[in-house]
């Protein structure tokens, strides 16, 4: 997918919203677990009630692997449902891969020859030869990680080097010479919303994907207030906050009331850009 | 395992040798990719041949993720497999994972409830909450990123911080607080060994895992000089030079010849620590 034709989304839609599939089998509604492939039962329902209101989804690789071979398959059968059933929506991988050369190729040949998904999340700590081999396929997406929404991001990522820039600074101002806005996106936490103009300072043009707003505390105006730009330039991720906002058989509905939500509030703020 | 029955194997076996199993369908012996699991039958035959030579063993993920479902299937067959017949091997699973923390603990769950792995690569870049839930279960280890043998290791890894540190050092230097030298390894490059005596200065009794001898380029001797501490301290990686020696039906036999050469080098060494 290009840019324009995210953007093309986002206007479509009126909204940014990405929607997190952290499916976990210890917190979909019981009806489901009979299923033969619980997880993608429940993602589908999620999806088939919410995919007019989203336009990336993100299913983050961590509670699919950790089912094994069995989880794999349902990561599988939700990617080629989202692929074959709405095409429309950018298909985010959050997989937050990365290692030498020859082995990051193998993972950028899992997630878009392999797979159909459209960007995958890579961690920046092995450089550029880590990052370059995700970079090969056209019209497919790197979302760097820059600044993180855990606590955690302050013991590296916020630290000064040697000329007063912090670390995740660098990391933007390096990696945004490996690729450019229509091939590369970051990570940047909604909880650190205010750290977002200095982000807009360096990488102007380039999507970011914002975690962290919803049950990890983040804001959504805050957030746009700093963020935006003349495309949009934002991707603000839900998981928790929509996928569990209900537990028995109307799980699928009351998602959709959530998700209407955040779409309205963001409808509002596109209203800014013209 | 522990960090004493670690030591007792480098003892027994005279090796400090992991090997790494990289394993690529298109460089495995023709003969062998008509089995139902090619990686699996030439990872076991790769085993069998070495496994007294060797005290632990890295097969990287990335390879087997590839092959989506039927991959991840190969991955495990091979893990359960050394777990059974070679328990005395030290199974590192070569991820390079790391997330917000309850996204790790599910990472954490993969590799140490669902498979029989000793220990897992993780990243830094997220800090101390994408680490610590990995260090929940006993006996088990983080092999943590520190300095890695890829050309981008210059990119961030080498950079000075404010107080002169570099980035490499900062992370050894704070991780070593998450955790201790019976829960935490550190991938160091064997590329850089000079970078050894500042990393045994920061680290002196963690074990080091180093990879990049062989195809990389690294020298053992040199990885010895500066990274060997009284508990040997060091597991030495090769994967292609000893997996890819031959790609005949020798390629097991002629494993096993690369192997031995390794071993025997590495007994010579470990007559310097007592």
């Amino acid at each position: 997918m290009t840019r324009e034709q995210l953007f093309e989304q986002i206007q479509k839609k009126q909204s940014f919203l990405c929607l997190g599939l952290d499916t976990e089998m210890s917190k979909i509604p019981d009806h489901l677990l009979d299923d033969e492939f619980p997880l993608f039962a429940f993602n589908r329902a999620i999806l088939d009630a919410t995919h007019d209101l989203i336009i990336a989804c993100k299913p983050n690789v961590a509670f699919y692997e950790c089912l094994g071979t069995d989880g794999w398959k349902q990561f599988e059968l939700t990617v080629d449902y989202i692929k074959f059933k709405y095409p429309e929506i950018l298909i985010i991988a959050d997989a937050k891969r990365g290692d030498i050369g020859n082995t990051s190729k193998k993972y950028a040949e899992t997630f878009f020859k392999k797979l159909p998904c459209d960007a995958v999340t890579v961690a920046p700590y092995m450089g550029s030869d880590s990052v370059l081999p995700f970079l090969e396929y056209p019209h497919k997406w790197v979302v760097l990680l820059a600044l993180t929404s855990n606590l955690g991001a302050d013991d590296f990522q916020m630290t000064r080097m040697d000329k007063g820039e912090r670390l995740f600074e660098i990391v933007l101002r390096k990696s945004s010479e490996w690729g450019n806005p229509d091939n590369m996106m970051y990570v940047v936490g909604a909880t650190r919303a205010s750290m977002l103009a200095k982000v807009r300072e360096l990488v102007p043009h380039h999507f970011l994907l914002i975690p962290g707003v919803g049950a990890q505390g983040g804001d959504l105006s805050e957030v746009a207030k700093y963020g935006l730009n003349s495309q949009c330039g934002l991707i603000v991720n839900s998981s928790r906050a929509i996928i569990y906002a209900d537990s028995t058989t109307r799980f699928a509905v009351a998602a959709r009331e959530k998700a209407t939500e955040v779409q309205l509030e963001m409808a509002e703020i596109l209203k800014g850009i013209r």
